[in-house]
């Protein structure tokens, strides 16, 4: 290994698939608490520095989810391809009500800047995943620069509005069932409301079809929805956002996949169809 | 779906790589409590019957660890194989001390006919297995007949013994970190003489080391092992099963597995070869 490990502590490392899962705590100065993250180093990292794929989790999730469940080490060890995940929020903060609601406080970052207390100190989640991680796993990891981004439910709405903030930073950017417009859905008012209070501006900072609206970025989306999704009609609104992609002209491939939930294991089925699509782009 | 669901009551249903997981509660007259099992039905279930695997897990599984954690959908779903994973103890059958230990009690049945009291009531994992559980899924699912069996640690040990005290049942047998001789380890000893009394004759009927002695059975094993695997030295010892099957030339392919442990991140890294294996036989 080439890795140079400074302000990380290696929590695990676990082969698979002829690559290596590790899992390291660091100090986070954006969020103010120690973090935990886990990459998917493949085989290829041995001797040449690779591609990043961004990792994105939904609601109540760790780092560990997607590694343990996903299956993706299979195709990633075969594409040459590293995987980060990234926590959902800030962890032992110390907050009253974190821990109140799955979606809400802990588990629920929303990967957004708060601007309300008590969250704002810690709940940079934005800036955690735009600036302060990718500087550590660059300066630390086998990594060649290029980026791309995906993620689920809460984690999808992250890759998709991190991805429409910055144009021109990943090569691709896919969902699996992401949230698509939180301005107008139970579990995005609740947490843009508590993390961004009132000011409806500061929502569409985060909100993809707004941003979509605004069109600053035209960069493709490939997204998977599946059509026995308990979440899709009320949380998920997948045909909000092929509205505006329509309307603007915003490539989008949106996929509706027969029978399959908001699973894990829906995830499992077509990772490698977006781990293909995004060593396309990173190649 | 053709399957017939008498004495079953559906708890989930999960689609994954176009089949099916699904979860099933029913009474077993054999443990006398309720129990739970997940079989994955391939996409080829729903026109034709199919083989079953049986994947026994070990220590401290349901049967959700390996459907979550293994990703087999991808390959069984490919080779049109179903893959039954039961529990690995009786459930909620209030016996003083059963949930004190990760080894002993529940979640460790170890695959056996409990002789002794507080246990011989309800933990008859063997027979459950063997019998019970069979006659209810061939009954139910759309199965050809034909069985293979696997396993992982305490659930490699039960693959074994299932296979060698039946000789001719199973069309092949595979093994991840198995425990061949329990009657030398401190695992299988605590379990063995909890569940079996200090009669070591009754503890060789559950020793695959001491059933390969016997010669029954020539059914040849093919295992994976971790050469970081925690447990190796103390509890494993795979190099009893290769001495005792070298002397009573017992087939045996075992593949040190350079570097992996003993989690599922190496089953998942190996998953494939084994069902490729019992696909061959299967057919």
């Amino acid at each position: 290994m080439t890795e140079v490990e400074s302000n990380l502590t290696l929590i695990s490392a676990t082969k698979s698939f002829d690559g290596w899962i590790k899992r390291y705590q660091h100090y986070s100065n954006t969020l103010k608490c120690n973090m935990i993250f886990a990459i998917y180093l493949p085989p290829q990292a041995e001797t040449n520095p690779v591609p990043l794929l961004w990792w994105l989790s939904g609601l109540t999730c760790t780092d560990e989810n997607f590694m343990q469940k996903s299956g993706a080490q299979q195709v990633a060890a075969k594409l040459g391809i590293a995987i980060i995940c990234p926590d959902t929020s800030p962890r032992g903060v110390d907050i009253p009500g974190a821990d109140d609601s799955y979606d809400f406080g802990s588990g629920a970052g929303f990967y957004v800047n708060a601007t309300q207390e008590p969250w704002a100190t810690h709940y940079q989640m934005f800036d955690y995943v735009a600036k302060e991680l990718p500087e550590l796993v660059f300066a630390n990891f086998p990594l060649n620069g290029k980026e791309s981004i995906s993620g689920h439910s809460m984690g999808g709405h992250g890759a998709l509005v991190l991805a429409l903030r910055q144009p021109g930073r990943y090569a691709s950017v896919s969902a699996f069932a992401p949230i698509v417009s939180p301005s107008t859905v139970p579990w995005g008012q609740k947490a843009l409301s508590g993390y961004l209070g009132d000011d409806q501006q500061a929502w569409a900072e985060y909100d993809a079809c707004a941003l979509v609206k605004k069109g600053e970025s035209k960069q493709p989306f490939f997204i998977d929805q599946g059509t026995a999704d308990n979440f899709l009609t009320e949380q998920l609104r997948p045909e909000l956002l092929e509205q505006i992609c329509y309307q603007r002209q915003h490539p989008l491939v949106l996929r509706h996949q027969e029978g399959y939930d908001h699973s894990y294991f829906f995830i499992a089925t077509f990772i490698d169809d977006h781990l293909r699509y995004h060593a396309q782009h990173l190649s």
